[in-house]
C-alpha cells in the first residue's frame, strides 16, 4: 500500500471518528441541557419534598408516617407520569422510641448534688431502660444500677459515669465497667476532608459500643454524636447488639453535653458522677411494608434495567429532608424530567423507593433478591442517599481503565456540577444489585460538609435543604441515567 | 552518537526531572497538609466570624458597626499574630436608611378597597420619599403622586403601579410612565447554573431601574429582589443615579410580594392598584474610614506583597455573615495558618479588610492606589467576596497557557476542594490592583447555589455559614498563597 495513501486514508479516518464523535457530544450536550432546563425551571423535586417533609414527617419502618409515606411515593411517580407504579412487599423491623428519651448527669461538689439535663436520643433497635425490654429478662449489672421509676412511664437506670475516648481504653479498663454506664466520647475527627470518612471511623462506637461494653458489665451507653455541627442536637441512628451479650440500653448525647460530662469528669472538686438514663425503646414484631416503584418502559430491551432510588425510610426526631428525602424526589424527578422532554429510554428506567436501610437494609436486599429471581438483566443501580447537596462526583463499581473511558462523559456531567467519576460502590440500598444480579452499581456523591450537621438528628428538615442544589444533583442524575441508557456499561 | 546512550540518558532524564518534580510536589502536599491540620481543628475563622456577627453585626460603610468593625479587624489581625497592623485612611460615603421602610399594595375589586403589606427594603444610595431628600427638589412627577405623611415620620407617596418585565418594556410603554411607580418583575433566571451569572443579567434593574424611569416621569421604583431563595426576604444593595436624571425612591421586594403584586395586576376584578411607599433614606457627606491591614513580613523579598482580603463593610438588615464577614475571617485565618506552623513567607503577605465595597468601591481603589504611589510591587491580589460555601475554584487574570502550566497546583488543592483554576478577574476590591501596579488578581470561586438566598437580606446571619465549608475555603486560599510566595506567577 501505498504510503501517502495510507496517511491519508488514516487521516479522513480519523477526522470522520473525531467528527461523529463530536456530532454525538454535541447532540448528548444538547440533550442534557434539556433536561437541566426542565429541571431548573419545572422540577416537582422540592415541591414534593415539601409536601413528604410537611405532611408525612418522620417515617421510620413500620410507623405510621411509613405508611402515609408509600401513599405520597405512589402518587409522585403517577405524577410524574411513570408508565406503571406498583408495590413489592417487603417485610421490617418495627422498633418504637417508646415516649420521651431522658437523661441527666449528676455530681456532688462542695457537699452538695448539682445535675443537669442531657440532650439524648436512644439509638435505634436499643431497647429501653425498663428490665421488661430487655432481652435477657435481668440485664447485666442490674444489681449496681438502681432503677427508678418515672410518673408511670419506663423506669430509669442512674448509674456511675465511666468516660471512655476509645474501645482501646474500654479494654484497658474493663475492670471498671461493672455496673457503669460507659460513655463513649469518641470525635468526629475534622482532618477527613470527607466528612463520611469521619463518619465511618466514628460510628462504630453506634453500631457495636453497647455490646462492648455490657461484655464487661455494663448497664448502658452513651454515645458522642457522629456530627461536625456547631449546635447540642444528639444524632440517632441504628446499633447492632450482639446475640451474645446482654442488651442494654443506648443513646446518642449533642456534642456540647458530651464536652459537658467530659468537663465534670476531668473537674477536681466533682465527684460521685452519676448518670440518669431513661428511654422506652423496645423491638415489636416484624411487619410488611413496600418497596414503591415506577417506570418508564424501555423501547429497545423492556427487560433490561436501570434503577435509581433513595430510602422511604427515615428516623423519628424529624424530617428526613436530606435522609433521604432528597435522594427520593431527585430519583423521582429523574423520571419526571426524561418523560417531560419526550425522551423514549431504551431500557426500562425503574425509580425504586426503598422500605428500610436505616435499620435493616431489607428494601435493598428485597429488591435484589426478587430481581435475581426473576432473572432480571440489571445495567445500573444508582442511588442518592447522601444528601441534596450541590453535586461533586459519582461513584461507579467499574475498574479505572473503564472509569478513564469515560472521560467524555464527565465533560458533559461538569456544566452542573459533578466533575468526577470515582471507582466505589453504591449506597446500601443498590449494592445488593452487584453480586444477586451483576449490575454495575453506583451514587451521587454531593458535597459532604454540612451532612453530618442534619443527619438523624432534628434538624434534618425542609429548611436545610437547598432548592437548586436538590435540582443540580436531579440533573446529574438524569444525565447519568441517560448516557447509561444510551451507551451502555 | 549511539542510539541506545542517547534513549538511555532520555530516560535517565525524565527520571530526575520527574523525581524533582515528585519529590517537590510532596513536600508541597506536606505542607498544605500541615496547613489544613491547623485550620481544621484550631481555625479562629468561626469564632471571629461569629464575634464579628453576634457583638458587631451590620457595618455598612460610615456607621457606627462600622467603626466596631474596624476595631475588631484590628484585634483579629493582631490575634492572628501579624507582624504589623495598621490602618490606611479612606473617605467612604455615608449613606442611611433613615427608620424602616414600608410599602403596600392597594387596589378596588368588587367596590371595596383592599391592601396588603409589602416586605421591602429601600435600596442603597437611594433618596426616601420625602422631597426633602430628593436631589433636584421637586421630584419628577411628584405633582402626579400624592405625598402622605405617617405620623411625624419621612412621608410617603401612593402612586398607580406599572409593572414592566424589562427595559425593552419600559421603552415601549414608556408614555404611560409619568406619575407612576414602576415595579420591575425580571426574573433571577433559573437556567444559569452559576448563580452569580443570573446576578449579573438581573442586577441591572437594581442599578439603573430608578434613573431609567425617572427619565420618563416615574416618581419610585420597586425592585424583584435578585434572588433564588423560596422565602419573601427583600434584598437591597446600591443602585447608581445618573446625573441627568431626578431622584427617586428605590426598594427591592421580596419573590412572593413581587408575584403578588403581578398576580393582582394581572387580575380581571382589581383595579386602581397603587403602591404605598415610604423610605426615609439618604446621603449624608463624606466620612471617614479605614482600610485594616495586618502584615507578615517577607524574608527574602519585603518589598513584594501578596494581598489577600475581604470586605469590612456591610448590608444593614442583617449580620453580613457570608457577605463578607467570610471572606475577612478567612483572609485573617491564611495569615495566622502561615504563621502558626511556621512558614516564613518569601514575600510580604499582606491582609487586608477592604473599608466600602458595597455602596462605592473606594475601600478597593484606595488600596491600590496607595501601591501605585509607593511604587509597591504586587504578585497577587486575592479575594474572598462569593461567601464562604464549599469551595470549587479560583479565578486567576493569567492566560489560558500560563493557567494550563498550573495543573499541578490544581492536584494539590484537590484534596481540599478546589478542582480548577479559571481564567478570570478578582473582585471589586482587589481589580485595582491589575492596572494599578500590574498585580495578577483572582478570587475564590465557591460553590454559588445558596449565595443568593442570603446576600443583603435579613437571612444573611452566622447560622447560615457552616463552620467546615468556611473552613476549607481558607485551606484553598492558604495553600494558594503559600504557592504564589514559593513559586511566583
Amino acid at each position: 500500500m501505498d504510503r501517502k495513501w495510507l496517511a491519508a486514508s488514516l487521516l479522513l479516518f480519523f477526522l470522520v471518528i473525531g467528527g461523529v464523535g463530536f456530532a454525538q457530544n454535541a447532540a448528548d450536550s444538547v440533550l442534557i441541557r434539556r433536561l437541566a432546563d426542565t429541571i431548573l425551571t419545572d422540577s416537582k423535586a422540592y415541591t414534593n419534598l415539601r409536601q413528604l417533609t410537611k405532611t408525612v414527617g418522620a417515617r421510620l419502618s413500620g410507623s405510621p408516617g411509613f405508611y402515609k409515606a408509600e401513599v405520597w411515593g405512589q402518587q409522585a411517580l403517577q405524577d410524574a407520569q411513570a408508565d406503571r407504579v406498583w408495590m413489592q412487599e417487603c417485610m421490617v423491623p418495627h422498633w418504637v422510641r417508646g415516649g420521651k428519651d431522658s437523661a441527666a448527669l449528676l455530681w456532688s461538689a462542695g457537699g452538695r448534688v448539682s445535675q443537669i439535663g442531657l440532650d439524648i436520643l436512644a439509638l435505634g433497635n436499643s431497647v429501653g431502660t425498663d428490665p421488661k425490654w430487655q432481652g435477657r429478662g435481668d440485664a447485666g449489672g442490674s444489681a449496681m444500677g438502681a432503677r427508678m421509676s418515672a410518673g408511670g412511664e419506663a423506669k430509669g437506670i442512674l448509674a456511675p459515669v465511666m468516660m471512655v475516648r476509645n474501645f482501646d481504653e474500654l479494654e484497658k479498663r474493663k475492670d471498671e465497667v461493672r455496673g457503669k454506664i460507659v460513655f463513649y466520647n469518641y470525635p468526629f475527627n475534622p482532618l477527613f476532608v470527607e466528612t463520611f470518612q469521619a463518619y465511618s471511623d466514628a460510628v462504630r462506637y453506634r453500631g457495636a459500643g453497647a455490646s462492648r461494653a455490657a461484655k464487661y458489665g455494663a448497664v448502658g451507653v452513651l454515645v458522642r454524636s457522629m456530627s461536625s455541627s456547631v449546635d447540642n442536637n444528639p444524632h440517632t441512628g441504628s446499633l447492632n447488639y450482639s446475640d451474645t451479650m446482654n442488651r442494654i440500653p443506648a443513646a446518642a448525647v449533642g456534642l456540647r453535653d458530651a464536652d459537658r460530662i467530659a468537663a465534670a469528669l476531668e473537674h477536681p472538686t466533682a465527684s460521685d458522677l452519676t448518670i440518669y438514663l431513661r428511654t422506652g425503646a423496645h423491638m415489636l414484631p416484624d411487619t410488611l411494608a413496600h418497596n414503591v416503584i415506577g417506570e418508564l418502559k424501555g423501547s429497545e430491551f423492556p427487560d433490561q434495567y436501570i434503577t435509581v432510588g433513595g430510602h422511604l425510610d427515615s428516623w423519628d426526631p424529624a424530617e428526613g429532608a436530606q435522609d433521604d428525602g432528597a435522594g427520593l424526589v431527585q430519583s423521582i424527578e429523574v423520571l419526571r424530567a426524561l418523560k417531560a422532554i419526550g425522551y423514549k429510554p431504551r431500557h426500562t428506567i425503574r425509580v425504586v423507593l426503598f422500605a428500610n436501610e436505616e435499620n435493616g437494609g431489607r428494601g435493598g436486599r428485597k429488591y435484589a433478591e426478587t430481581a435475581k429471581a426473576n432473572h432480571e438483566t440489571h445495567l445500573l443501580g444508582l442511588e442518592s442517599d447522601n444528601g441534596g447537596f450541590t453535586p461533586r462526583a459519582f461513584t461507579l463499581s467499574l475498574p479505572e481503565e473503564k472509569l478513564a473511558g469515560l472521560k467524555g462523559w464527565v465533560s458533559l456531567l461538569k456544566p452542573y456540577g459533578v466533575y468526577e467519576l470515582i471507582h466505589g460502590g453504591g449506597g446500601s440500598d443498590v449494592n445488593p444489585l452487584g453480586p444477586q444480579v451483576g449490575a454495575v452499581v453506583g451514587e451521587l456523591r454531593p458535597d459532604s460538609q454540612r451532612y453530618f450537621d442534619y443527619h438523624h438528628s432534628r434538624a434534618d428538615v425542609l429548611e436545610n435543604v437547598n432548592k437548586r442544589e436538590l435540582e443540580l444533583g436531579a440533573v446529574n442524575m438524569a444525565a447519568l441515567v441517560y448516557l447509561v441508557d444510551k451507551y451502555g456499561l
